[in-house]
């Protein structure tokens, strides 16, 4: 069929994409940028699902302003302000900065990641840009100026092999470690591709993969003001096929939400909720997402403690039809409740210790009512989370 | 019209009514009670609200075969085990325990807190039910024997006397300090009185008491498998006024509602979210519950941080009509955000920092859509709220 090849570098694989950042005295006396860019050297076939927060930041408003499927060849992106509940005013800052832009672009776009609430500062960003390089191939220092409380880089590129000889490339970076939330998971996430998609398939391939990546991560059940995904194609590579796009992007995008979940503010393991035998899949993810959002759980798996009660509790709170008489929960593989064996015995409770112990594991809960299942990701929940947001702006 | 006298002692000071405590065991080496009665010289009209988790207690499944309104005159309590999924077998604990009650009881009560999935020690309880002293008025062994993660006991009483000289007693004991979620308030609260109640009203007195109170709070999100708030009348003061009942009652739950939410698991200090202006009050109450829930709205005001970003951006994911050129927000009555002054300078930081070092304060936020309204309680969210849910069961 085809074949898929993981590559180092990020963007810096993908023909025709240059991308680079600098600091522009965003993050004062850091060496670590804050501003950055990803350019084309032709117009791309783009595309992007937007945060469903009903306050959604002036980049994203003025990025809407294109239509849903538009051509680009300019993301300009810049950390430390959100640029989100800043008004008409907002939106005349991005195009005042976009205007400045020392070299020639169509539709450019800009996106913004930090505190909400106060202007750009327009002088330091337009410095900034002034002094960027747009023909350096640097995905690192683009991957590391988006960062916030990100603990490490989110960058990744898959080449892919098609059968009659040709292949393309598609690369990705991101930002993602708290406020993830299914419906999106609040994050920046910028993937470009010289494969040639057509434009009747660009809006579908990202819908779908985005459904099935970052809007199934949870860490703490917040939606912001800036989240982005973006799909920017130039076609540069001549070589398309839809379905191994399909599933190069679903494996991009659900690598990223598993690092961003790896990397949720505090977090310390990913845990992927396995909802089955739900009366119908829609009563199966409501189950599955408030067990990925609820603080009783988050802390219990922070605490490796086997304490089953709380994911039964949190199901039958989650408002759907549940049953404690056909309910099963499994750890990995492990019983940890079925009505025929209520009570967890030492034996089971120390091996069920030491599934929790590990970096990631599966809680399964068949329902054993219909046919409904889903799957969702989440993390624990630590002190540091409580420290890393009670400190955020000092 | 009425005049309303606060009481110490809680149940004491309620004419036939007994109540007390002791440790049979489900607390090991400790002298704290875990077993507790409350009793009436004549069966009273009794009703209760229970949680609204599909998994509810055997001991709730068991109140609710008496239907909503019956007559009792026997409650027994216990702590650390919850009997909950414990299916069939739960049930059959309770009724052989409370056939075991050393004297006449009339539609005996048992209500339970603690962890899920266990059955009942069922010989210690019965061992503990027969060294009760059942003609004992011992309301503060009784209210520390429910505490569970409480830091103080909740106990409450007021004496109500009515113009016509006639006087009746309305006391309560509660419990509850995490997991504490509108729709309803996980806790357990247990009030008495011998105000002369009618049939007609007992029922429709509770559930309004309990709207405006421990559905309007929230500590963590999560709604537990045994929420219980119990009213029961004997009637023995022949007094009744239904207003005066009403506003004594709705004062009783609101206060222990407070007390509750100031002793929140780990929580420091309690805030009051005001939405005004919404389309409707489904839509405000939307809103201001998931401010009351935001794990980021939390943790700000953990480390009194005036970051009013959150509240705009966890308004904006409620999913409610917004708009961010009309909303308005007000801690206390410093103006924090509107559209015209979106920028927080130092000295309005400043005020906004004292406010939120306070006990207690309020975050109105007013949407300028129209007339819908609603006031919801919550409290911070500290490192001490990860660490007593991380150990909770060790």
């Amino acid at each position: 069929m085809f074949e898929m090849i993981s590559l180092k570098n990020g963007l810096d694989n993908v023909k025709g994409f240059y991308s680079g950042g600098l600091n522009c005295g965003l993050r004062p006396n850091s060496e670590q940028g804050d501003l950055s860019f990803i350019r084309s050297e032709v117009p791309c076939l783009t595309t992007a699902t937007y945060t469903t927060n009903r306050f959604c930041a002036a980049p994203i408003k003025h990025a809407k302003e294109y239509g849903d499927i538009f051509e680009s060849d300019f993301v300009l992106i810049n950390a430390k302000n959100a640029n989100a509940m800043t008004g008409e005013k907002g939106l005349e800052d991005i195009k005042d900065i976009l205007s400045k832009t020392p070299i020639e672009t169509k539709n450019p776009i800009m996106s913004s990641t930090g505190v909400i609430g106060y202007r750009l500062p327009k002088d330091k960003i337009i410095d900034g840009l002034n002094r960027l390089d747009f023909n350096t191939k640097d995905s690192n220092a683009l991957a590391t100026s988006i960062m916030t409380t990100d603990r490490f880089k989110k960058e990744i590129c898959f080449r892919v092999n098609l059968e009659d000889g040709t292949s393309f490339m598609v690369a990705a970076v991101a930002k993602g470690a708290g406020m993830i939330n299914p419906a999106m998971a609040t994050m920046l996430c910028f993937i470009v591709t010289d494969a040639d998609i057509p434009k009747d398939d660009i809006n579908e391939l990202l819908n779908v993969a985005v459904d099935d990546s970052f809007n199934k991560i949870s860490v703490d059940g917040d939606t912001s003001t800036n989240d982005t995904a973006l799909l920017m194609a130039n076609g540069e590579s001549g070589a398309y096929n839809k379905e191994a796009f399909k599933v190069a992007l679903k494996r991009l995008t659900f690598e990223l939400a598993m690092m961003m979940l790896r990397d949720g503010e505090g977090s310390n393991k990913v845990v992927a909720f396995e909802v089955t035998g739900a009366k119908n899949n829609e009563e199966a993810a409501k189950a599955a997402i408030n067990l990925s959002n609820s603080l009783l759980v988050k802390t219990a798996l922070f605490g490796q403690d086997p304490n089953w009660g709380r994911i039964a509790s949190t199901i039958g709170a989650s408002g759907i039809e549940c049953d404690e008489e056909k309910l099963v929960i499994y750890y990995d593989n492990l019983l940890i409740y079925s009505s025929e064996y209520p009570e967890l015995d030492k034996d089971r409770e120390d091996k069920a210790y030491k599934i929790m112990s590990k970096d990631s594991f599966k809680i399964k809960c068949n329902l054993g009512l219909g046919d409904g299942s889903y799957m969702a990701y989440g993390c624990d929940l630590s002190y540091e989370y409580v420290k890393i947001n009670a400190e955020y702006r000092t």
